[in-house]
């Protein structure tokens, strides 16, 4: 649903982060809810990233997710320009295992909060977007009820084919 | 607004974590956001606190605001059994500084994610679910948007008193 | 010795964490201890857990052997339903080392201890579930001497053939 | 039950360490369950260490727990002369908030397991220790149970006077 | 020499860290620089915090000194905005002894780097904006020479009265 | 620009460490700024390492850059004998992933700083000395301007190829 | 110089770790001097542990050089035994990059140290081995001070070959 | 035994750390062994320091003690200007624990060792000392089996005494 009625933004500090933010992207697919994706780093495009994030509730945005890693202040500086949640993906780094990208988004000071997921877990950004929406869209909601009891069900299933 | 039409509930895994957890509540006040809060323990309570998670959506719910140290699991037990957005709070810990709480929360498996804040900032806690309630409530999101203007007015003030 | 009698119950939080666990099932059957083995997520299917977790004295289980990774709730989980010894197993995660899942299992609050093993060690798992029966079964506990005095054996042997 | 029928046998690396480890004895003497309590240094007494744990069997010991801090060996070296469960307690130290401990007492290698629990938290070595006597046990089995049961209902009921 | 012909621009996320910057400003009055010192947060006051170093080099400004703690990200997103070498001080946190500011401040990304002195070392921050303006400048290059050199006497002349 | 009219010497503690520090001689050569290249190590060739450094003022040379890893002591070394910036690069380890690297780096006492990059990050040391001679040479100012302005042009072009 | 009037005990936990542990005997054989090398298990050898290091001052030991990894405790199992110098050797594990092994080898109590070395560098071991030695053996001291100036030597002629 | 037929060189960085290295000097007297004592940085008195490690030889010093913080490098720079063996005390910081000092010591490159201690523990490095003359002075040797046959005694006997 990409450009569709976006209601959520993603951005990413640099095009390699791409495959694992796509993660994020399929989940929205999966719940039909529209999002527009852009490279945008808080360090080498600071204005690009300014304007994408200070016009992004005109645009219809209610979420942004923000992938960094490293020094990863991208989902921070976006939360200091948008009233409404940031989500931050901990891209994994090459040299300190994604902890530096981990404290580099979760401990944010007093006031402006990056609502932080596991490191690398797109796929858990995506989800926690859509609870975001749900929580003020009642069919969404019930889509989130029912892709719950799914997972559930297919967990258990797998039980019948352990090879063990 | 404690106890009146809750949008957010909040729990803890510990009555110590009560003056911290209180930040939260404070945010909420400070917003007109009614909340229940409880005292319930992944581990020590586990009925009464698939009780509180299960049945939430039908009192209205939107948000848990789940506070635990240590082996912190409660953010993720209440992740499994609500659809609607859970976020965790690290409770800084006498051992490892918070550090156990953090990665026990953030951690967490794709398919059920919790939107975790920095260690022992339940104040942002508190925003973030603010958040999460505006972006569907525009009265709420445009009091956000005057709670940051405010925020940033006050921080560029205390340029006129630096003692120096 | 799979579902004969079983008195030890092995689950894991994701199927992917089978190999590592089979350790601890071939230690069992080593010992001629009956177990049961079952995929069941802290998270994603917490009613499957809670199910086998309360009926677990009831089918003879004297222990539970649970594995899980990152944020690993599963052993804390399975603690806080079953009043006999759980042993956690840390699985190595992707991203932090398995350090994430080690303090998620280790740093239980007071009141609901868990016994850890060494990261990814269910063979330790394994051996400490049948020192949990020996404790009240001398025939194990003969079978336990002579397994260590074995272990020592063999090692002390190895000097023999050294390539150096 | 101090040196009464021992089935415990509680010893640390310093007297330093008595106020934590008297945390286990407080809970065996409430399971009325006896038990024996040393200062045994892996480092500094590893001859009087060696003939306690080797001698434990035959004395009726059915559980070692051992507190250690640092580089922490009390443990391990109590696991390789011990054929029962050896219950690892990682005392806090001054310079690396115990995690120097904790690593030295739960990575053991393959064949010789230490059930580790949290961080200079004694009474969880010692609720472990009574679960592991009540595996063999149901008389300590049911006093187990309605001990579960009673920290959930003071849990529960702590949520009558929170002081909002 | 503060405000009289600015080389140096000392900024940081909060007042409190006023007593910890005040170190650097206080090598610059020794060497007889003048700097500018103001609070300016990335996420508190994104806007004035861009004013004041996208504007820093018309001002005559040579460095920016920043210090900021937990996610840090004032010195990075300064760096982003000024052509010329920006200094960071990780400032210790009350959680995680200073390790998140100082991932969050050095493991910046290619193309824009920050300079990273030791953690709450705004002291080695002020004498590192000294020696990049010596680079360029005799006079203080002379200074940095006779103040290492008093340095190197005054260590030595410690052993004289040594009390043993 | 090896070796003609050198204003930075690079540095390293081993040639092993040589692709990664010819980042650095790349971004020099790319702004036309000499730079003299060698292996120095503080531990192995002490004395080489002392002449180097202490000759470096009389030989024109404004920055000094070291790579090091493990116990990383030469761009302390170094700092101690030059009184012009001395930037560290810490160089990624086959056991700590370069953590330890880092700490010895960047946690130098007061009164002898190192400008630490991040892990195996030389080309932003390079940047960071042009940068340091920037602030003293118009010339090269605005090279590095005109440098940022490509970056963030390059970087915002992404956003026309990414493939989704 | 193996088993020829042996001055140095090599022992290790695992004959996989003989690999790293054969640096140390290689530098031995190069500077002439004799040596035993043995698997010994703190935990599954311990009678076989402690009969070598009881024994090693009679039989000519000066030194002995332990290298174990995880919870590695023959390191300080040996110096609990032995009244000459014990040098450590933390082996790198699968897990935690070997930040285990050094906890557990050089985090020893007052009263019983051990020498510990970096991770996986048994080469060190032996020099310090040699070292120790040297202290009380002129010809030793001598073959050292060249090994020194040779090693110092070579490292200054690798910049003739720098390929750049 | 200070400045008689000095044996062991003590240096420290600075003269805050010299109550916690006095406890080195203590166990020389104890033994009866000569030491030298300075404050020597490797940072602030770079030739001071070297002048003392070069002609140590000379003046008899068969052994080296140097305590460091942070970025703790005396111990390394005078393991490269001395053939006999240093030994390392990691001092503990303000800010990250000793973790740095640790690593910037133990983590040496290979042909330059340091013998490192616990963090803090100076008495086992005093103990270390004792013991590496001893390799050479079998009068010392002879005391060194006394003393710790003595503190096995105070060990055993603290069992008499336990308040329980």
């Amino acid at each position: 649903m990409k450009n569709q009625n976006p209601q959520v933004g993603i951005i990413m500090g640099s095009d390699s982060d791409l495959p694992i933010m796509l993660e994020a992207a399929k989940i929205l697919d999966e719940f039909g809810i529209g999002y527009e994706i852009k490279v945008a780093s808080a360090h080498r495009t600071p204005e690009y990233t300014a304007k994408f994030c200070k016009t992004a509730v005109k645009r219809g945005i209610k979420v942004i997710i923000a992938g960094a890693g490293g020094a990863a202040h991208l989902p921070g500086v976006a939360a200091s320009m948008f009233p409404l949640p940031v989500i931050g993906v901990p891209i994994k780094t090459k040299t300190l295992e994604g902890m530096d990208s981990l404290l580099s988004i979760v401990q944010m000071p007093g006031g402006v909060p990056v609502a932080t997921v596991a490191i690398n877990n797109a796929k858990n950004a995506g989800l926690l977007a859509v609870q975001i929406i749900a929580a003020g869209d009642n069919a969404i909601l019930n889509k989130m009820i029912k892709y719950k009891q799914k997972m559930e069900n297919d967990a258990v299933a797998k039980n019948k084919n352990l090879k063990i």
